[in-house]
């Protein structure tokens, strides 16, 4: 996934002619607490936070050009880089969110850190439901119930608790992955739990094939 | 994991009756773009961006109470929700961050956008390469070679990529898991070309049996 993939293309963008308090309505109106500041080809010149625009206003500055960032100190992106990059720099900056150029240094979107969250909450809202689905398909010749009663037979090994395979199966049509990885004790722990439910569903297959 | 685990403790709060000129200078100094408005219980009476502060020096207001949202209209999240609700409100509102309450509405703590970003990427941070090691030490008399062959073997069925083994050791010792699911296109493609996998390595350990 690239960042132009996450990006908001729908940004809004300030010239660094224009008035502090003409910027100040644009972004209360558009409920953004940051925009870049272009020049007449769409290339980054500055960017704005709504605090930079508070001081202006306070001080009594009149031009976005006096308050705004200079582009030395703007942490950016470019819209080809792997979307992955843009999360690394929104965390490790803490910005709620940065301008993503093309190769000409023209602003063609933003990345806000909300839409991130989105994106990487999406990920991990899969219900564990549809992994097991999947694994289903992928092991042919095994049946759900067979997937169901070893992966109870599994969790039974493993935390001593007394699930059986209809309680299983409720259980993963309500969890999430997200959630499963918080249960299991981290992402390593929940897939050797799958990889042990497989293994065990493919020795019962070809003990059966054997008779 | 609870919200209370994500939330920021070190926020910024002010009151009410504090003069909007004021809070301007204490959000730029501490760069917030929002901040709690508490009683003198620490009780949530209102929110602020600073978008509501851009508006109220435009406008010459002089008071906090004059600008804030008032309570109806704030979306607040319970230390001890799982923080997988921090995390859809944020993104379900767009928000940068939004309170957290204890029991008797007093503010706690604020989980913010980019906090959740972190803590999100750092989930998808683990390396591949572990996530195979848990997979062989799972898989018992499996070899790493054998591992690697079936995964470079499963790799060129699906993708037609005609990658070896040392390849692929090499490429999983460098991506995350974060990575891997966004190149295979989703955690359910990513889980079903790992269970591939196993599939090869235990058909080849029962041949090898059988021999």
């Amino acid at each position: 996934m690239k960042v132009k993939e996450i990006m908001d293309k729908e940004f809004i963008y300030v010239s660094q002619d224009q008035s502090i308090e003409e910027v100040s309505i644009i972004m209360e109106n558009r409920k953004k607490f940051t925009t870049p500041v272009v020049d007449d080809q769409m290339r980054l010149v500055g960017w704005i936070t709504s605090l930079n625009v508070t001081r202006g206003l306070r001080e009594g500055k009149q031009k976005i050009s006096e308050v705004m960032h200079s582009t030395d100190n703007i942490v950016h992106v470019h819209e080809n880089n792997p979307a992955r990059m843009a999360v690394l720099e929104t965390s490790h900056h803490k910005l709620v969110s940065i301008p993503v150029l093309d190769n000409e240094g023209v602003v063609v979107g933003v990345v806000r850190s909300f839409d991130i969250v989105e994106t990487l909450s999406e990920l991990y809202d899969i219900k564990v439901y549809k992994i097991f689905k999947a694994m289903e398909h992928e092991l042919k010749g095994i049946s759900w119930e067979e997937l169901m009663e070893a992966s109870a037979i599994v969790t039974r090994r493993r935390t001593g608790e007394m699930v059986t395979a209809e309680e299983y199966e409720h259980r993963i049509k309500d969890s999430t992955f997200g959630e499963a990885i918080w249960v299991t004790g981290g992402l390593e722990k929940f897939f050797v739990g799958l990889i042990a439910i497989g293994q065990l569903v493919l020795a019962k297959k070809i003990a059966r094939a054997r008779k």
